[in-house]
């Protein structure tokens, strides 16, 4: 084979919670040539620094230097075991998870590498996950609810301890010194794609979601920064003081530096980073509009792309260019999904049941499927909320909790377990109902993500409590597939890419062959169970009984007594 | 000890659902000298007849003979045991369950043993708990409604498969030569009662109140039952045609067969049956009228003494005389109680704990009690309607379902266990307060049976739920040692017994140290809770929502589709 004729080949690097996954990828038929994994070796902090110092109630920060070690070992090890020469890469993209915050110096360097920081919990990196700053959320709140803030709209009308600014003002709160010393904030996908580039940069794809940054307005006023903290009047002319950049356009080329540390071809193409679950619209290969993405994992979060814009309450966010340029973008969460299936196995599956799964070498959950699977639509007898850990969209609520009506005595783990399936699939009616009635209309489902891949009967729920086709997409990488095609698109078609996101994904998104269709006689059943879903919703989730909230307080001051 | 000053005993036999346990008791101290116990041998016949006949579903009959063979070998052994006396021996009484019913001969002879008839189901005992007879009890209570039958509500206002009518009606539609061959049908207590003195009697206990014979107005109108099926007209002037006796009398005298065949005293008095959960109060040495005595078992009764007639709705029945003579009685139900928390064991324990109880050598029951106890109230954050077995007081509605509120992925299975706990005591606390509502007070509760026994948790949160000191009592033989109570009474004072009942349960009932008393701190939390209780229980039970009604509606659709 001739140099030109040679196929060429983009990497996606996807980098998750725990860990950082390489995938090599032949864009023009979307082929997985390799793929390496590396565990960052600080995993997420919640008890200590490195230095042994102590954090917090719901801290979970992590060490920057994770992610490049990353790089530095998942990269070349997906190269050799491609067997691919550098000039056969022709791209390269980060997706990584969103609200991962850190503060940095103008030549990139962590806050926490410099001695003075190294025990300062604030310098590190504030994983999504770190919730401890709930009062700055509520605060915020109060303050956006004052001043009367309009492009809260866009973000489901209130934020959480999860956004970038939560995390920021904590800092202020209690390590001013950090905030003072950082030159600037950024998430971690824009900080690795800086290393990758020697560019600083913010990709659209956060910055116009997390970030704030609305695409017509821009961010909101210097008045609503410094009413929450006088200190962050400077925040977005100074701190964020660094150009956007859209999705589908090139950040740089590899430098030098990136290319001798990680192995990259110098000089090829780095795309600006996308949010891990973002990527996988094009991981999925989704290329027209009224698709729902429904990435199933722990939690659940479903993606749709309209050439429309609506304004769509009870969702996470939305955004313009915030997957695919030329877009708008809406996101509805689910709290909990694959962690709900655990929490069952784990506190509720019966001693026989495990010894019995054992033996037939099976998981629990794949027991527990089996069994479910045998028993027919409204067989369990029970409904269920799924609000086990709050409720996202639409109620945004998370002060709501579980519910199961209709056991008897004679209700066996797998009712329960086929109930509480059934209960997630109500819940993303819900939501696929809420798009609809506010404009955006939804024709198939593409599920991805690990839930997708291992349970069957879920999918075939969903099918029919939908009443929709749906699709498994993604494959294992789905994220990381889904970096590999904006890599591919920032390379562009001359040097043997693409100009175009949709043509990307449709050669590099990958759709399985699996594909559920509704049946009709358990869409009719599902139906009326879905009414039961729907009164008992509106009842405990839209004020009629405050039941829920009330326990949880109650709960509180048992624990305050005790 | 000369013979006038030796001490003097009864024996009290209950005949539960599985197995006889005789008792033999000291008169004036309440001692318990000996007991001893005799499982029967067909035990519950739900599959087939001891000849391979098959039965239907939810049948379950007994063989009479076993009850005899119980009496065979648990009087002699218990005698044995006691090493007194048989002159010692001034009284025997049997408690049953009620309910339990048969056809049999002039000479007590039960049909089934007849060869005509030992193929044919019918002409066996059926148990309290056959409750194939669902369809007549539909019709019967059809009847009811038309004719406006006005001693229903004396009976909750509403019959169930469990009446003995609805047994005897089923054999007129499958069997009408089983009905016309019996000269009587009788309740198995007063078959055994006959036995032992050779005179056919019914007690007032079970025919005022399972035979709907009222205290002031007798059976219902010849009419009633000839609307229910034309045979039936002769059912009371016929088939229930032997004398009705009243507690705290003598049946009779233990007659020469009986003394030969169950090594009984010749001529010893013996006291007419007692339900064995009514027999229970005397058990307890309940001697004044407004204490509740809650039998807590699989499922939970709630009996109480008043010297006034008060009409109390959603109870299951109230009568005159039918516990202590002199006194009216009334009954409420809790349709699962152990029953519910033996369901979580089965169902939702989780393998590691399960593990760590057999470690502890505990069973996991106690295992889950002693975790829960480590919970405040309020502190599991969850409200449940105990309705897994339906509801019997104060709904009386066996379409009702099991309720769980307040799940997070933070609750485990001992959160769940103590919910379940409170939710049976918040359940019970809507049966004192309807009695209270409707003029019955209660200022005491007496706990028995086998929970109270078991379960301290359960105890103190029955003190604390209802605001009432509770002291358990009746110890392990509660039911038997409440029927040698009344057997004192037959025998009376002249032989060494009492005169009254009231005397005979203040000196045979056993009520123990064991006593618990509210918490005031407790009690708070609990109000808070059981108005969430009341809120969900008047929600789902009273109409507002009918879902637990529609779900059970599509599991039966759902399972006749499969």
């Amino acid at each position: 084979m001739s140099e030109n004729t040679r196929e060429k080949y983009t990497i996606g690097i996807d980098f998750g919670t725990g860990s950082a996954r390489a995938v090599i990828i032949n864009v023009k038929t979307g082929e997985l040539k390799a793929s390496a994994m590396y565990v960052y070796p600080h995993d997420t902090m919640t008890e200590q620094l490195p230095d042994g110092t102590k954090l917090g109630k719901d801290y979970a920060l992590q060490h920057p230097m994770d992610y490049l070690e990353a790089l530095e070992h998942a990269v070349p090890e997906a190269m050799e075991l491609s067997g691919l020469r550098q000039e056969d890469i022709i791209g390269v993209a980060a997706s990584f998870t969103s609200s991962t915050y850190l503060p940095i110096k103008k030549d990139l360097t962590p806050l926490c590498t410099l001695p003075e920081f190294a025990s300062n919990p604030h310098a590190y990196v504030k994983l999504w996950k770190h919730h401890s700053p709930g009062k700055e959320a509520d605060q915020i709140n109060e303050v956006i609810k004052r001043r009367d803030e309009k492009w809260v709209r866009y973000y489901g009308n209130r934020i959480t301890s999860e956004y970038p600014i939560s995390k920021v003002l904590e800092t202020l709160h209690c390590a001013p010194e950090v905030y003072r010393a950082a030159d600037y904030y950024i998430e971690a996908g824009d900080w690795i794609t800086a290393i990758l580039c020697g560019k600083l940069q913010k990709s659209i794809c956060a910055a116009g979601y997390k970030g704030f940054c609305n695409w017509k307005t821009g961010y909101p006023d210097r008045e609503f920064y410094e009413e929450l903290h006088p200190e962050l009047a400077n925040y977005v002319s100074e701190k964020l003081n660094y150009p956007m950049i859209g999705l589908g356009e090139e950040a740089g080329k590899v430098c030098g530096d990136a290319a001798r540390r990680f192995g990259l071809p110098e000089g090829c193409a780095v795309a600006p980073f996308v949010i891990d679950s973002f990527a996988g619209v094009a991981g999925a290969g989704i290329d027209r509009t009224n698709i729902m993405l429904s990435v199933l994992g722990t939690s659940g979060c479903h993606l749709i792309l309209s050439k429309e814009e609506h304004l769509v309450p009870g969702i996470f966010g939305m955004s313009y260019g915030g997957i695919y340029p030329g877009f708008f973008s809406y996101e509805a969460g689910q709290s909990a999904l694959g962690d709900l299936f655990e929490w069952q196995v784990k506190n509720c599956m019966p001693e026989d049941y495990a010894q019995e799964a054992e033996k037939e070498s099976k998981d629990s959950q794949q027991y527990l499927s089996e069994k479910a699977a045998e028993l027919k639509p409204g067989e369990t007898g029970i409904v269920a909320l799924d609000w086990w850990n709050g409720n996202r969209s639409i109620l945004l609520n998370s002060s709501l909790t579980g519910l199961m009506v209709g056991m008897t005595l004679q209700t066996k783990a797998e009712h329960i377990y086929r109930a509480l399936l059934e209960a997630t699939a109500f819940s993303t009616r819900k939501i696929v109902e809420n798009y609809r009635e506010h404009g955006v209309n939804i024709d198939a489902i593409y599920a991805t993500g690990g839930i997708s891949q291992k349970n069957m009967l879920l999918m075939q729920i969903y099918a029919d409590v939908l009443n929709l086709p749906l699709r498994i997409c993604g494959g294992m990488y789905g994220c990381a597939r889904g970096s590999a095609a904006y890599a591919a698109v920032a390379a562009g078609k001359e040097t043997g890419g693409y100009d175009d996101i949709l043509e990307a994904a449709r050669h590099i998104g990958l759709k399985s062959e699996r594909r559920f269709f509704p049946n009709p006689e358990n869409v009719e059943v599902y139906n009326k169970l879905y009414e039961e879903y729907s009164e008992l919703h509106d009842h405990f989730g839209r004020g009629r009984d405050d039941v829920m909230q009330r326990l949880l307080a109650y709960r509180s001051e048992a624990v305050q007594k005790g």
